[in-house]
């Protein structure tokens, strides 16, 4: 069950993009798992993608193809990550372009594929190439069918939308992911595709994508492993006319709406990770730079103790102390450090707090959200990263599920 | 249920080297919960310690101690940790080696002291100190006793003994040692005690002790978390009358057999690993350095997604390949890598093995012991380490056990 899920916003469209869904029946014969994105002539697009040395065979092409020419056509399937394939998932990947820059009368270099699901096998190519044509001609369905189409593990769909106005105008970013297992992103989620009609050149575009992944994506994680998929892709249409200018006010109101629109995707991410049953927030601050208040707060996210305690609602505040302490930060001293369960102080100078009693944490413990804030006392910077606990559901899902 | 274990063999008695046990009654009445060492004098005494930043107060009384004085005495309490307690932990400690020196008429520098169990509660002083002079009084009981007295999540006991002849003579090493969770010991695991009746000047000894461990306590991990208590101590009482001379091959004998008893203790940690259905041994070779081998072999250990699919007995080859892609190695070439478990090939080259079947991988994983071998063709370096797999039981037990 996702954590204080709402339920699927109205995406609103963004002039200039549309999606087609269709069934290859990968996994599940009948069920939506093929997505096309049409981009019209003149948008930018901007890509980041996982940094797993390994990548996927259509990772692979997407850089290729993105740094050759514009792309007119996203194609993402689910159930079969096309990772770990070899030549013959390269060529595969090539394929799915192929096909689909056939049936639109574009260049293969300018469909970008994507992947999600088991890996280790090969593309079922012979259903997927009839549907690849099928989502094509059906190019008209809104954000929320591909926000379907492209889920795995997920339980629910995840999207967002806002429209806000820049110089008078109405401008719109809409945005999907999936994503709920494998993830501790490296550069962006397994899947995320966000689009505005702002005009936005294509290296500013990639910029702001750069910019906003640190805060969003990237500071997310499950359980540590970085998948060989991982895909964010932003596209600009333009069709708005705004194109707010580099250094520009305007830019800077689109870039902090842009920022939130992904750190909400990125926390829908957790709020319905494999087996979740808390979210839970890590604010770390006090520390001479980000990195080192990034290091701790992965730290405690990754440590089995600190999410088993968290899945049994146990306010054992020994286990975060023990994982910050190991997480290998020069001459951390442990009588600076604060730690506070939301309102509740822990740990005051290292030591339990005075006032802290096993009922106050408790009460916080019980709660489906919390936040962790550890105060490292050593300088200004601060980083806040979001994470789930470590369930009996998450083990059964993972000794079951194939990825 | 600790994977192939055989039992507690016969531990050899060390000359020079007592036991005595009692019950505190900590956390079971009448649980004989308390073990002191008794050390004759004229043994050379060397200890390595947690590297977590945030190390026990025991761990802090015991390096103050051992710099300062030889030992005479070790006492080891479990459930509790006395940890993240502050002064009043440090005060604590003391007032056990002072307990102890009174009782037995050394000096307080002369006790080493011990706690395992839970984090961030105050020892409970009017239990420990009448139990610590039972103890003391009691010391004759053997290295099987203390091995019990020192469990906690354990549910074997783990102890090892070896007897060999050096230069015509008898030596006999004994080592006992405690741990299933918090386990990935940055300097040792989290309490063992080795003793030999060889004599051994202090400084050789402790050098001895720091080059077994690396390939020892420090290559185990079952769940990444270092606990704030780990601490290996490894005593030399002489009585055999063997003085094995630096870089002699006698002692080269006797370190291969200390370094063989601290593997095969290590191994018995990672057998009774906390909810263990599967001993995994990690050995990752062709690296540059064995620094790099280290780093892929953890993060694989550490790998949830690859946890879980050895506790689903899955031959999920695709999981671990992606793992090894995340280790952080720079200029890692993905078309270099060849994978096995036990004798089948799973990735050649980085792609799935020709001759590699689904029945064939089903096969291995089905064991109860299985050898993961990474080759990552860029050198002659090599490491291997010992790990268990992520199951139900793994987070039944964390979510239920307060550490």
């Amino acid at each position: 069950m996702a954590i204080n899920y709402q339920g699927l916003p109205p995406l609103a469209p963004v002039p200039g993009i549309g999606w087609g869904v269709a069934s290859a029946g990968i996994k599940t014969p009948g069920r939506r798992d093929l997505a096309v994105m049409a981009i019209d002539e003149g948008a930018t697009v901007a890509g980041v993608f996982t940094r797993n040395a390994f990548c996927a065979a259509p990772v692979q092409v997407c850089r290729r193809h993105l740094s050759k020419d514009t792309p007119r056509y996203l194609v993402v399937n689910t159930g079969n990550a096309n990772a770990g394939t070899g030549e013959q998932g390269l060529a595969d990947a090539l394929d799915v372009c192929a096909t689909l820059a056939a049936a639109a009368g574009c260049r293969p270099e300018q469909v970008l594929p994507f992947s999600t699901g088991v890996i280790g096998e090969y593309l079922p190519m012979g259903k997927l190439r009839p549907a690849i044509a099928t989502a094509q001609a059906a190019v008209k369905a809104g954000w929320e069918e591909a926000a379907e189409a492209i889920m795995t593990t997920d339980t629910v769909a995840k999207g967002d939308s806002v429209q806000l106005s820049i110089d008078g105008r109405p401008v719109t970013i809409t945005g999907i992911a999936k994503g709920a297992g494998m993830i501790r992103p490296d550069m962006a989620t397994m899947l995320a595709f966000v689009a505005t009609d702002a005009r936005i050149e294509a290296s500013l575009l990639q910029q702001l994508l750069n910019e906003m992944v640190t805060d969003s994506f990237n500071s997310i994680t499950v359980d540590g492993d970085t998948s060989t998929n991982d895909s964010l892709i932003l596209v600009a249409t333009g069709y708005s006319g705004v194109e707010p200018a580099p250094g520009s006010e305007d830019l800077d109101t689109l870039r902090t709406a842009l920022r939130q629109l992904c750190i909400r995707l990125a926390q829908l991410i957790i709020r319905d990770a494999e087996g979740v049953s808390k979210f839970i927030t890590i604010c770390v601050e006090g520390g001479i730079d980000e990195d080192e208040c990034r290091q701790v707060a992965f730290t405690v996210a990754h440590s089995p103790l600190v999410k088993t305690a968290f899945f049994a609602s146990d306010p054992n505040w020994g286990r975060i102390l023990a994982t910050v302490g190991r997480a290998g930060i020069v001459d951390l001293e442990l009588d600076r450090i604060d730690i506070d369960l939301d309102e509740v102080r822990i740990v005051s100078a290292g030591d339990r707090d005075r006032d802290y009693t096993e009922q106050r944490g408790q009460m916080v413990m019980d709660r489906d959200e919390i936040t962790v804030r550890i105060a490292l006392g050593r300088g200004e910077a601060e980083h806040t990263i979001w994470t789930s606990d470590l369930s009996l559901d998450y083990v059964r899902i993972n000794a079951e599920y194939r990825t």
